[in-house]
């Protein structure tokens, strides 16, 4: 094959898809050939009817693997500066919220430690974890703000993530997560921090172009739903999709109140009820679940995955990776945890990080598929079937991956 | 640095230590030195006091990471043929034990499957599974045979995972697990096959030096304690140390019968009494503990930690490797898992998988702590405290690895 490094264009050969293409399933497609033009997807079909045009391009033998759409983590805050293992070996050993508190943790650890980092530092701490999603696939991530809960910090997050994307080669969206908790300077004065975010953060950094979606954490810990509402209003002013943390802890009506904002997704779901579900099949917002979270916090109580299938809510799965509650860098135990402890099945997991993870992004037409005119994110893996991605767990089936048509050779 | 790749001999400067040399925590050394002559650590200390000798070796350095032992996998079933990755999904969505035994699935179809593969198609089958642990560091693997439940697919299984440790360059230990089910020809007969496994498979294969220990599978659904006992008698005779499955879905005694047989280990442990706890203690044995198959079977019995923690007996983490109840290639997840699940800490879980897993494998003088005279398998890290191998789940922080004083650089 006469390929360069640099090459955008390929005959993949000899390989069998998933394509995610259909409503549900795999999309299977044995004994196929997908043509890559200029990084996206040219033509996708039987190999034995490769048209003429595509037949000249360079060859790559897939000897037999599956194919895959590129994995898409559509729910991160992947960018944070410090660590808390301290603090995570303390909750290990009992301690409760406000032990934590005292001696320095939570959230406002990451906060103080963030907004003390550089854009350099904050993009040398991320940029491991990043590798470790892109090593597994993983060709689209969302990266949300929230850490640094003042303008600059902020600004420097959505930075680190943009640059992040532009370094690795992988396709970043960034999402302004200022309503993500009160500051410490604020206390006692949510809806003076809340005046803060809609009135200067989000348009400032809106104007300057780093804003893709808006985001709020609307819970008994976090913002009051009329706060979230005040973001939503921000965010709708200027165009920009929103996405909510939603009923994680308590059921405060989040999935509903994402839903009357036509939201892209609402995100975590374990106190959701079927009201909300009905909402947001009628508003077509993506049900993003978050299995790492549920482990991590050993929770009981489970998103309602039957209501979500019955009301058609396609159902997204993601990492949350972050600090704190889900300081997890793998998608594919996203999937084995998403079918063991949410009951979804493995067709369905691979769709949530596909399919469905891309409608969670508002990036359903560009990636999320194989289908032509859709940008070439493909993951090669070496399996025996596409449901060996979810029914295995702590493994590296990745054998090549295509980001807009680059090829990377996995090991 | 003048080095091969085959060199053996090495100054590993700048680097800290997490030697697990000590009975309890990290057996912490800052700024340290090790030096490695002809593949075996020949001295451990601060930098400032490498003595002159060593100051010669070839340098590497390690620009203040960590190093720990390297990891040791104590509970594998690594070499099987065939998926149960079918079988995996009607579990999850609730299929009986009857349902996938009627579908032809449990572990009778890894049984035929594995009788008909080829030792070269049993190594190429285990290779990527094995390749996936090293990844992490593990430098050391125990692997079981009981898939073929006849001596010649018995010996195939133990001579894959012979011939897999020398191909690899990792350290692997065997075990003969006969008693690990009643074949199907045996149906209605165990006692029939327990006289076939004490008197051939055994007898031959501890002849022709397959064995390195013995273990079974004490269970309802197994083979009852005086099966068990049986089988530890046939080892004895033959000077094989034991080890067993015991306690993980009923209290069978199955603790105390290992620790009545000095068993190097008692496996699983979810229902284990106090009593077997205070045997095992004086016996020596050591308790490995199996989050995978924990998290895997939804397991509510938690395995006693505190007693075992009171009672002195030391606890082993390992990934129990196998097509059907815990499917999983990561250590490092298991670290995470036995600090959430099981309550252990960070330190304790670090030294299941170093110190106290090279006990589980009677190789205690061989590895499993940073310390003179011992092999030099280490593995380095990219973290900034120990206690981070466990406190975050899916990622990949090994930047090398030493087995026996060979260097292998991670990715
Ligand atoms: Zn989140
Ligand atoms: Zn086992």
């Amino acid at each position: 094959m006469n390929s360069t490094p640099e090459t955008r264009s390929w005959l993949i050969r000899r390989v069998h898809l998933a394509t995610m293409a259909d409503a549900t399933g795999w999309g299977e497609c044995r004994d196929a050939a997908v043509a890559v033009q200029d990084g996206r997807i040219a033509w996708v079909g039987p190999a034995a009817r490769v048209p003429a045009p595509h037949r000249a391009l360079p060859e790559f033998d897939a000897e037999g693997r599956w194919l895959t759409p590129g994995l898409i983590d559509c729910h991160t805050h992947l960018v944070w500066a410090g660590s808390r293992a301290a603090e995570i070996e303390l909750r290990w050993q009992g301690a409760r919220y406000e032990d934590i508190a005292r001696a320095g943790g939570g959230i406002v650890s990451t906060v103080r430690a963030t907004r003390q980092a550089t854009l350099d530092e904050l993009i040398a701490a991320a940029t491991p974890r990043l590798r470790t999603l892109m090593a597994e696939g993983v060709t689209t991530v969302e990266i949300k703000s929230g850490y640094g809960l003042e303008l600059a910090a902020e600004r420097r997050m959505l930075q680190a993530a943009r640059r992040l994307g532009e370094r690795e080669g992988v396709t970043v969206r960034t999402t302004f997560l200022g309503a993500h908790a009160l500051p410490p300077e604020f206390q006692g004065r949510a809806d003076d921090y809340i005046d803060l975010v809609c009135g200067e953060m989000l348009p400032t950094l809106h104007r300057e172009g780093w804003i893709d979606a808006v985001d709020a954490f609307c819970e008994g810990i976090g913002f009051t739903p009329e706060q979230t509402r005040r973001v939503f209003q921000a965010a709708a002013q200027r165009g920009l999709p929103v996405k909510l943390h939603a009923d994680q802890l308590s059921d405060l009506g989040g999935a509903q109140l994402a839903a009357d904002h036509r939201a892209l997704s609402a995100d975590h779901l374990e106190c959701t009820n079927e009201t909300s579900v009905r909402a947001m099949a009628a508003a077509g917002t993506v049900a993003v679940l978050l299995p790492g979270a549920f482990y991590c916090l050993r929770e009981t109580r489970l998103p309602p995955v039957q209501a979500l299938r019955e009301h058609g809510v396609p159902m997204a799965l993601a990492t949350d990776c972050n600090p704190g509650t889900s300081p997890c860098t793998s998608l594919l135990l996203m999937l084995h945890m998403g079918c063991t402890f949410f009951g979804l099945t493995p067709a369905e997991a691979l769709a949530g990080v596909t399919r469905h993870a891309a409608r969670a992004l508002g990036l359903q037409d560009e990636v999320g598929r194989i289908a032509t005119g859709l940008r070439a994110d493909l993951a090669l893996w070496d399996i025996d079937h596409p449901r060996d991605l979810a029914c295995q767990f702590g493994h590296r089936p990745l054998a090549a991956c295509w980001r807009g048509g680059r090829l990377d050779l996995a090991r």
